[in-house]
């Protein structure tokens, strides 16, 4: 006799992107999750499997379609939690009747990462939409922030760069192993974190065989990161930050350089990542020397981290892989749904 | 009646790899070159088609087979030039004969490329084979030594990475623009800089869809990179600089992050690159701004240079795009040829 | 409290290549396996972690390493059951003591699906090296020998292409639907298939951008092919069959074609399948008009089938996608594993 | 002193999809050809170095720009030819005037590829544009038409299906060495045949690690191929046809099967292949066992053909690679341009 955990009732508002689809791949195998509302505009009516092939014949899909994104018709599928996959401006408009009606909300949107309202107006060029709820959100990186997450009734799941950034310099910054001024950024992306639409500079005639920069010198992502990291050196960070388009599908790795503070070696390095990350599940350190690969993590929740000191100048190197859609979105999201719901930081995701 | 160009009987000797492959494309074409030899340990006694399928029916292949890499056979050819695409080590000792033997000599490997002993025995670990050789190479960069590549007996080919890091500095360095101890690069390449050598980590099963960073932190070209960078700057440069593999056959692209000296604008950028490359035909600038793609220069000699002023924390952010195997390898040991030989630098290149 | 199924000891022998990459990432996950063994014998003495870095801080792979491929040392860790992911000729030597120390052996290589030894010489170029036990060897095709495999000792579970090929065909040709001397096939296969050996053809700068037909005209797998297409046909079947190397990791793509009989349509063809595979859980009918991406099933262990009637011609179109790893290599071992265990078809493969 | 070749003055109308970016890449180089008008709706206006990066810096690109498709402004520039790359329907629209305006007119679209009206509705779902040209029109495939092209007004360019399909045919068709009735055909190619046009299903993240059957079972390349394999056989052909999306950017291979007559062996098919193409400079025979490889016609107007006689079943495997782009549109246009203007076959594609 199996006896069954609890199951939350669940629903994905958004639920036709890439991330999207993804948080459909992990809760359909979550056993704290009853999924029991999938939205999308575009798709409403139609049977999950027709609309996502690769999920017909597994268990529980047969009975999912999508419906239209009608915040109170969510309400009243009794669902107590909701995952937003929706673009930024859209999700503050929902997330406030769900809010309203009782529901936990996690958003994988930019809506409620950036705590200062002006911030987010001078990276996302327009006002925010809700600017009374920044005050309660939570910025749900469970590895930082986890011990508020516990308690949150609105989660901001971080951007899937700024995963693969804040991650490694985190315990570096707060024992104060680097200077804050000197850190730059490198990170290359999979083509799925463009999101799934029609353009054709995302094509795949366009994109294979291809490396290019992109939203230089000011990405939008700048704007969580340099929040997160100016929280944990506890003075203002600015950093000078990249992306590149690689021609891959999933997969983020990122490469970071800072200046180490006089007399900081490798054993300290060790030490801050060993000491920060010790429970954290997730998180896989590569040590000194350890060069992370995207293929090691794409379809999982890890985070591989690796570095190495530059002692010719220096500067300490750090390495993260990560996979966008699941580290840098959706399974980040279900990290701290887990959380939330007291079900086990690994549930589902392991 | 069409008059032809003089031309050079020339020599590739290790035709059977990737650069050497594109030489033999470059040169088959190439109306001031009568290829009389192509070397190749592996592949001696084979024709030029059986071995490389794709030059089958093109003018002139017929004729062509390889034969053993033996310097005294080479100068019985006749050959005025011979192009060295081996490795670093085993170029040195093919050289020195064929030098004897008074061909000029464009060398593709790491051998006379520095111009320290020392400094190539610290990076490669051996010492140097012929350094008595050394004074006498000239690092053939055209952009940056082309008035000293005319009258060279022993050119040293930049590397594939040097090459795109070297060319968007130099500028930058020689005017003084920025501060050189705070240069930090990120590169990343297609497979075939690797090589065409079986090996586990280069299959299509290991490399597609993945990303990683590899001889961390001291890649061997950091030691030309260097070099040409103090001539630049007229000062000791160090930099941190990381090499990625990207799934991608060919192409490279380069991000390099610096300050920028006080007062220091886009104006004096874009002035600075005006005057570098007024006259440079391979050198596309496309300004403050433009993002390079690998897809622009793959298939050319050209490097793509974009820029852009970071305000937010005084940086200046360098993009660059080149072919590794044309403008990183072949291309640019043609434009070399092309100038030693009088013969118009653009020649069998556009 | 939940109560654990029963476990099976479980050995993976030969696990370092792609195949036996993919049992041990099954059978980790599996709640009806304890995996006691893994062999290789390139890796031998390291961790599993160390050796397959994606599998590090998975539930249970700390303790587990890699041992010599050593008959009585394996059986001596317990094991009930072993699954071989090795070369063929080299895998029956590997069985023979298995099965004499009592394991029930599922070999994933050809040596055992081949029910006439003088078959498997002309295909395989070599005497069979135990053809005592071809009589009561099982070919682990559980849609078509489902009810043999529960009481067998020996499994010889299928190759890629053959599973690909023979699940849309079994059910026409047992009703008589198609001419079988009118069968025609292409393959497409992604460059996993080839296995994890350093080998030039099989480079990412030589398979990407790149496709390439190989084995022509008689690659091996046809002895498979036609035998079980033989059986169903009860008659004799030759057909032609050509495999295509295409530049993705993993998958296959198979589209065959044959005549139909006088008389057959849409209704009797979809009747067939619906009939054949109503009790399949990893086989999903697209239907007629239905064409199948590989994109669907890579990761899972099912196989896509969809068709058409060419009116014009009189041929039925039948087209298949199947991980080619999976389905076609560990996945359809271990579902095979399930049914001989009694655990339940579709455990730890949904 | 060099004597330049005549040059016609030339324009390619449709020039911003990837077959008209491909013309004018040839065209720029092509030492007969001097391009007056380059036309596209969308980029009317912009230069063509602006609108295609790759182009800048290209001798004569900097002068060159688009223009709006106004048929009246094309014959102004004083052309004497234009190509167009545009969607069928719209080709025919255009072609009439230019033809009335004493232009030579090569249409890469399939709107003249027909001869009969009833069939391109069958296939095109519209009546033809302009019904009164298709007899008149020559199918540019020089390797089957060329003697019909050089007094050509309107060549009809094939499709780049067709073409690889077509050519390892008609010879066996013209001597009798196979059954027309029995022949069945696979082809697979890259993405940029679907065309630059924003599509989710094209976009890279749907394509790559993705392999697909579409337009089955009624392509409409069918009624092309069969009414020239009819004109080589003599007699009605219907063959089976399906086509594949692979992840690749450029190339096609077509594997085709068909019965052999009875006494036809290897010698018989070296012959009849030898005697077809034996003035064919585009044409590469592998011969028999020969497996051609996209990666080696990529980015040239040579079609690879390799044939295997399968003796256990009576057919012959026939095997074909090209560029899509290149001898399946842009090359094999000026091919026949070449001839059309008596320039020599091979000028600016070799």
């Amino acid at each position: 006799m199996v006896m069954r955990m609890k199951t939350i009732k669940t629903a994905v508002v958004g639920a036709s992107g890439y991330s999207g689809e993804q948080l459909v791949r992990l809760l359909l195998r979550h056993p704290g999750v009853e999924l029991v509302a999938l939205t999308s505009r575009q798709e409403a009516g139609r049977g999950l499997g027709e609309v996502m092939p690769r999920f017909r014949r597994w268990p529980g899909v047969e009975a999912l379609g999508f419906m239209e994104p009608d915040p109170s018709a969510i309400a009243a599928t009794g669902a107590e939690a909701a995952f937003l996959a929706l673009p930024h401006g859209v999700a503050a408009e929902v997330a406030v009747p769900l809010l309203a009606a009782g529901l936990v909300v996690i958003d994988l949107s930019a809506d409620f990462r950036i705590e200062d309202a002006a911030v987010y107006r001078e990276f996302y060029d327009h006002e925010h939409p809700a600017p009374e709820l920044l005050a309660e959100a939570v910025y749900g990186l469970p590895e930082v922030h986890g011990d508020r997450i516990g308690g949150a009734r609105l989660i901001a799941s971080p951007g899937c760069y700024p995963t693969s950034v804040i991650l490694p310099l985190v315990p570096l910054l707060r024992r104060g192993l680097i200077d804050p001024s000197t850190i730059t950024t490198c990170s290359m992306s999979g083509v799925s974190g463009a999101g799934r639409k029609a353009s054709v500079p995302l094509l795949f005639a366009e994109c294979n065989e291809s490396v290019r920069a992109y939203s230089v010198p000011k990405h939008r992502h700048l704007s969580e990161i340099e929040q997160e990291l100016t929280r944990a050196a506890g003075e203002p960070v600015r950093l000078t930050f990249t992306t590149h388009l690689i021609p891959v599908t999933a997969g983020i790795h990122t490469t970071t350089y800072a200046s180490l503070r006089p007399g900081v070696g490798e054993e300290e390095l060790a030490e801050a990542y060993a000491e920060a990350y010790a429970g954290a599940p997730f998180v896989r350190l590569l040590g000194a020397g350890g060069c992370p690969d995207t293929k090691n993590v794409v379809g999982t929740n890890f985070i591989d981290i690796g570095w190495a000191v530059d002692g010719r100048t220096g500067r300490v190197i750090l390495l993260s892989a990560e996979d966008n859609l699941i580290k840098g979105a959706a399974g980040q999201a279900v990290q701290s749904f887990n959380l939330r719901f007291g079900l086990g930081e690994t549930t589902g995701l392991l």
